[in-house]
């Protein structure tokens, strides 16, 4: 018998910029012109059925003009396509049409984009590099910061994918002005959920400026970007691998998921989420962690960012339940939740420890009560 | 317009251990028990139709009566077997069984299964850790050490994958026994790699040894094990992510596996190789990097080793070289080859630069000689 020591213990960089504007094309190729992602000069341009008349288009137009050499790879819009399929078949016309590991992957598009492409860089070759052009202020919201990229399987959402960091995001909050009025919505879901978890006076923000922010006034819209940056930020970095802290950006989504494959994704991601807020605001009452006036400020939010604050009649109430058992918080077969306390902090319920486990009879409760 | 800086520098350490011995159940049992994946209890076995029946069976039970609570998931031998399709039948199998992130995952088989249960391991709930108990020397050889996980498309090998470090890797020589008498020589091909590349010492041994450990004696076996970690340790810890040195490990690489995939795998991976490694020799001799007298040696080592060492007939010659350009190291359109410098060491073309282009033309004069 022997053993040999294999000592891997290294210093590793993924340090990036988020950079934040209106029309940023000129920006992206001043970069790469300078070395973001070395000498490569093939790219995978990957975005989706509606962004690539849009933008992506454009913006590979350019890139060719530029001098890189590439192509453009495009799915169909929607969450439907976040499969290991779509990975696998993007994978192959990327072989097919001659990529190996010299190239790097540029996604342009929403969540759905960044996720599937951040992945698919993530094993492509074992790993090239990858950029995110955001189009939606979702992506901007959930996909900037953290790394997380992902594809959802016909029974649980988001549980086959990587950490993996891109080499810069763009958001590009020009593209938000070509959004249908539901995706608006749906982005301000998670930021109203990073206010709600982390910063009250951000709560106040949006409470006030709510009407201009719908309005896609710039200013605003650079405004929430980067607070939903910052705030991401400030949980990430304590804990990149979501073993504690890194849980609390899971407030909303427990319920928020399930009711979003329940929903056969009729629902938007950030619409499930609006609701599942509300359920964890009404499990939050319950506890005595939040006042119902508090509870009724975030519904009145949510409300007024036109999001949904009921769970739709459609979705089967025990089909509901059953469902938040997919949940990857769930631990020893018992369903864990992140609670809010007050407005602008999360509960912790020992040191280290921000998700606990609730009875499955008052989650039902709670959902039962949402009508 | 507002940049924001995602700090991401932190000291990563991925070391582990590698065990050779006869027998190391009891071993994994104590290191489990010791904490080597913290306090997980609950572990997916992987393993192939082939090693269930002979050990991985075995395994399991002997886990369970530990306390360790799991599953054993199947999947048919064969190189066949390692795509993307098992990949994703194994993971539904999972969620279905509901394995959650809380989990680890336990391979136990030969490069096939490590492989596999390597890439799953990486992307189920974005990353759980994974033991691998090797039972071939091909694993022991080829996927102990370096962390390369991966999967084939149906036209390119090993394209889609994973650098991911397992936390432990036992090599069981006891194992070797029952494998037959073909997958021990293509084992070995990976071992005269080895010794081809780094090691003139060790060449000389196995040239002496070669009777010996084809007869499977334990102190042989231990030795060549050994051998293989140290080697493939040395080139990987300096190179971790494969872009100068590591390359080196592809010797024999570039047409070998070409010729894997043109003879749809009726040749064993170390088969291919073995071919592989006699055409790189004929080049290193055309380039005068070897003498006719080295190359010989080495075409009879691998003789002995009773490894193939001309192309089969059945191999259509321009597929093949068509086939070439699928390799990983093709760099703006170029075939490139690492050559071997006499024996036991690698021509290195620049400074940090191991591979280099080849004209088609010279690979394809080199190919047809080979009948």
């Amino acid at each position: 018998m022997s053993v040999f020591n294999v000592e891997l213990k290294r210093v590793v960089d993924d340090s990036y910029e988020i950079e934040t504007g209106s029309g940023l094309t000129d920006n992206l190729i001043r970069d790469l012109k300078a070395g973001l992602v070395g000498k490569l000069k093939k790219f995978a341009l990957i975005t989706d059925s509606t962004v690539k008349d849009l933008y992506a288009a454009e913006i590979f137009r350019r890139m060719i003009e530029a001098g890189f050499s590439g192509e453009m790879f495009v799915f169909p819009a929607g969450e439907k396509s976040k499969t290991r399929q779509t990975k696998a078949e993007l994978e192959d016309r990327m072989i097919d049409a001659g990529f190996k590991r010299d190239c790097f992957v540029l996604a342009v598009g929403g969540g759905v984009v960044t996720d599937i492409a951040g992945f698919l860089a993530g094993t492509y070759g074992r790993g090239v590099p990858f950029i995110n052009y955001a189009t939606t202020l979702l992506a901007a919201a959930d996909a900037s910061v953290g790394g997380k990229t992902a594809v959802d399987t016909p029974v649980a959402t988001n549980l086959i994918g990587l950490f993996n960091q891109p080499k810069k995001v763009y958001i590009d909050v020009a593209c938000w002005k070509t959004l249908p009025g539901r995706e608006i919505s749906s982005g301000l879901a998670e930021t109203i959920k990073h206010a709600c978890l982390a910063d009250k006076e951000f709560f106040e923000y949006l409470e006030s400026h709510i009407e201009k922010i719908m309005a896609l006034s710039d200013e605003e819209c650079e405004h929430i970007s980067a607070k939903n940056c910052e705030i991401k930020y400030r949980v990430v970095m304590k804990d990149e691998r979501e073993s504690g802290l890194r849980e609390i950006l899971n407030l909303g989504h427990t319920v928020g998921r399930a009711i979003e494959t329940e929903s056969d994704y009729r629902l938007l991601h950030g619409e499930a989420v609006a609701i599942g807020l509300v359920a964890e605001c009404a499990l939050s009452v319950k506890y005595g962690y939040m006042s119902p006036e508090e509870s009724q400020r975030v519904i009145k939010l949510l409300e007024k960012a036109k999001l949904p604050t009921k769970i739709p009649s459609y979705i089967d109430r025990e089909r509901l339940v059953k469902k938040l058992y997919t949940d990857k918080k769930v631990r020893d077969g018992k369903l864990r939740f992140v609670l809010q306390k007050g407005i602008g902090s999360i509960v912790e319920f020992e040191s280290g420890v921000y998700a606990a486990a609730i009875p499955e009879e008052t989650a039902r409760d709670v959902i039962l009560a949402m009508n």
